[in-house]
């Protein structure tokens, strides 16, 4: 009885500090099984009611970040940085920023994560690359890691393993929705995965997790200041996703729009959040001083076709086809085609990035359930985004669906999200604010 | 997906208010099974931190009382009568009011608890006497009222199994301490029990749930509404519980001390709550007018034998020997004995009630875990109380425990629980409050 969780979490709820050994033997305790998951469930609920100080967060996500191994990637050979976007739609940023880092000398190599409800993942969108693996044994990682400077792997089990037990189980009872959770799950990962610096992009709209620039503010703060206690130089960009970043949504779609910004062309929004995204990276890893000197050098990195050449090398790498990246959707095929927006004339006023991120979902390219398959195939074309004008005859949305009934519920979810009026709206500024990256290196 | 608990809990916590159909559909279907612990813990926890509006809680007590038998105790041909206590430390209330009210001409037929923690159960006590059965069937339950006007059984499993399902989750979670839950908890059974008028015995201070008079008072109020709503008539006593009520504390001793003011004797404290709870329950019963007019009724239930001779009645219909009731202890021996402040001289300045409690569950009185046994002969007799002399070489308190390390524990106990001191305190009133009953009948 000396450990009786139920205390803690009554004392929680009433409002008291737990103390970090406290907290470090709950997810001990946890992890190993020692804690029924009901308990815990009722003490993450405690914490989405009471918060937890910066105090009891760090040593939540210390608890966690050394629940299982922690690379140590200090002998690759070059800086390594790594960076973590809390999610959007059509947030292909990692596709682009990565390779762009890895061509002016960082070292990325980087767990990422699946997809779920309106927001994409990573790991989807790299799977749609015919043949690719994102899973990379830790040797393998590693040896990827000192080639060719950049490797995207799904995220190891053997890593922060109280994160995935803690994430499953606040999946089920609606115990997601909590900053400090939410910063010690971001953070514990990335703390585990090993790089000494780290970019997180903090999404603020709509379509975020983070509804308000302040809320995001607080949260890209908190999660910068656990890095650091970790030892790391870290930083974050909060940027804008009330409407969707660039013209696709989708997991091949969204790959062709990644490598057409690695190529010099492609979406101005994707490519200049990307570009400030690699910025930081360079220098949060100590490869340039000043911001400004960074985006130049993330520019040339663009130009010399460094960056488009690290992205195949990389598939290459992970046993992928690069040559597939010349095909539409990658090679795939999808079963049913249509558009949304055929009769409507005028100027796109609105285009909710959840509403649509919800749309894309229904057509079939992304999952409901943790489990569920994804079609690669399937997602959104937007012909006309914010601001711009549509004609009657012509399509604002082009839709690719795994089946006829999944394209008549994208269509109804595209009629919900968005709308068509008279005037443009303001244009919204990309990126918010930035938190320069700080701390040891 | 059309009923998600997790979004329940989601919007109980941000301070929404639920619907009776939703608060209904989530008590059905954890009763069913169809909902896990884990996010039933989470919604509980939830309930805890943002509380619920009356409306909810009567949805809530109503669908509990709802889950299972609701008994009719229509045709047992007198006015029935029901008493609950929020618990306390030497609260033998029912095993006196019960009888009394029964000699009066009201049929008490109730289901009753077991003690947890430093609180007793009634239905201990009565199972110290030996061959005295508290599994009653439902026939036997109610031939019983019907003949003697005094039944006293188990909580039975189907009446409002919701509670029960609930109340053990709750305990393994740390989420018993909610006003709105403890209110659904105890009148859900109280309502699915049958009786048709209801008097709540709410304790306060150091020994019970409720440590203030305030948090008694909301709490009391919250019960009589929710009993009242289901067509009952109720009141509530508020009564003192910073010290032990009466002289003992433990099973056996504990209904010897009933009997002693069953039969015109024993504490004056006692005497007087029982008293008072009796002639509410009289009240409410419809058996008199107003509460001096029962009061004398009662004295005189008391007085006449009736209430004594009716306690004889009950324990040998249930099986138990009423002879026993004559021998110290019930006839059971205890393993060890010894005594507590036998070198101090002064007054008793102060008997905390919760730690006095804590020293009768060390010495072998109570349960620290549910489904753990209880020693019928041990507990504690208090040779002083606060506001009396001590003097060296006799002792302040007598225990008969389990075991020399039980007394030994029991002893440590005492000593923090009691200060002896120069100067008497003043003295508390017993009855702190009253909710006169009211309601239909």
């Amino acid at each position: 009885m000396s450990f009786d969780i139920r205390r803690l979490s009554e004392r929680k709820r009433h409002g008291e500090e737990l103390s970090p050994p406290e907290i470090r033997e709950l997810v001990r305790a946890y992890t190993a099984g020692e804690i029924d998951e009901a308990p815990m469930a009722a003490w993450l609920m405690a914490v989405c009611c009471a918060g937890m100080t910066e105090e009891e967060t760090w040593a939540l996500t210390d608890a966690m970040a050394r629940s299982g191994q922690v690379l140590d990637l200090a002998d690759v050979g070059r800086p390594t940085v790594d960076k973590h976007s809390t999610g959007g739609v059509g947030d292909k940023v990692t596709l682009v920023a990565a390779p762009i880092a890895a061509a002016c000398g960082a070292c990325v190599a980087k767990m990422s994560g699946r997809g779920l409800g309106h927001t994409g993942g990573t790991i989807d969108k790299l799977e749609a690359i015919p043949g690719l693996s994102t899973d990379l044994s830790a040797e393998g990682f590693r040896a990827q890691a000192q080639e060719i400077g950049l490797a995207l792997a799904g995220q190891s089990a053997s890593l922060a393993p109280a994160d995935g037990k803690m994430y499953a189980l606040r999946d089920a009872t609606g115990t997601v929705d909590s900053p400090a959770l939410i910063a010690a799950s971001i953070m514990s990962k990335k703390i585990a995965a090993g790089a000494q610096a780290i970019v997180l992009e903090v999404t603020v709209g709509a379509g975020a997790f983070m509804r308000s620039l302040d809320e995001a503010r607080a949260l890209a703060r908190l999660m910068v200041e656990l890095g650091r206690r970790a030892g790391r130089r870290v930083g974050a960009v909060l940027t804008e996703m009330d409407a969707p970043l660039g013209r696709t949504i989708g997991n091949a779609i969204e790959v062709g729009e990644a490598a057409a910004v690695l190529r010099g062309g492609g979406p101005a929004d994707v490519r200049a959040v990307s570009l400030t995204v690699a910025a930081w990276m360079l220098v949060a890893a100590g490869l340039a001083d000043a911001f400004d000197a960074a985006r130049s050098s993330a520019e040339a990195g663009i130009a010399s076709g460094d960056a488009w050449a690290r992205l195949q090398a990389m598939i290459a790498a992970q046993g992928g086809d690069p040559a597939a990246l010349e095909l539409p959707l990658l090679g795939h095929r999808a079963r049913a085609h249509g558009a949304w927006g055929v009769e409507a004339e005028g100027v796109v006023t609105r285009m909710d990035a959840r509403g649509v991120g919800e749309a894309a979902l229904a057509a079939g390219a992304g999952r409901r359930r943790k489990g569920d398959a994804v079609d690669p195939a399937a997602g959104l074309r937007m012909l006309a985004v914010e601001g711009e004008r549509t004609r009657r005859g012509e399509a604002v949305v082009e839709i690719t669906a795994s089946s006829e009934e999944h394209l008549a519920e994208a269509q109804a979810a595209l009629g919900a999200a968005i709308t068509i009026g008279d005037r443009a709206p303001e244009p919204r500024p990309l990126i918010l604010e930035v938190i320069p990256p700080e701390g040891e290196a």
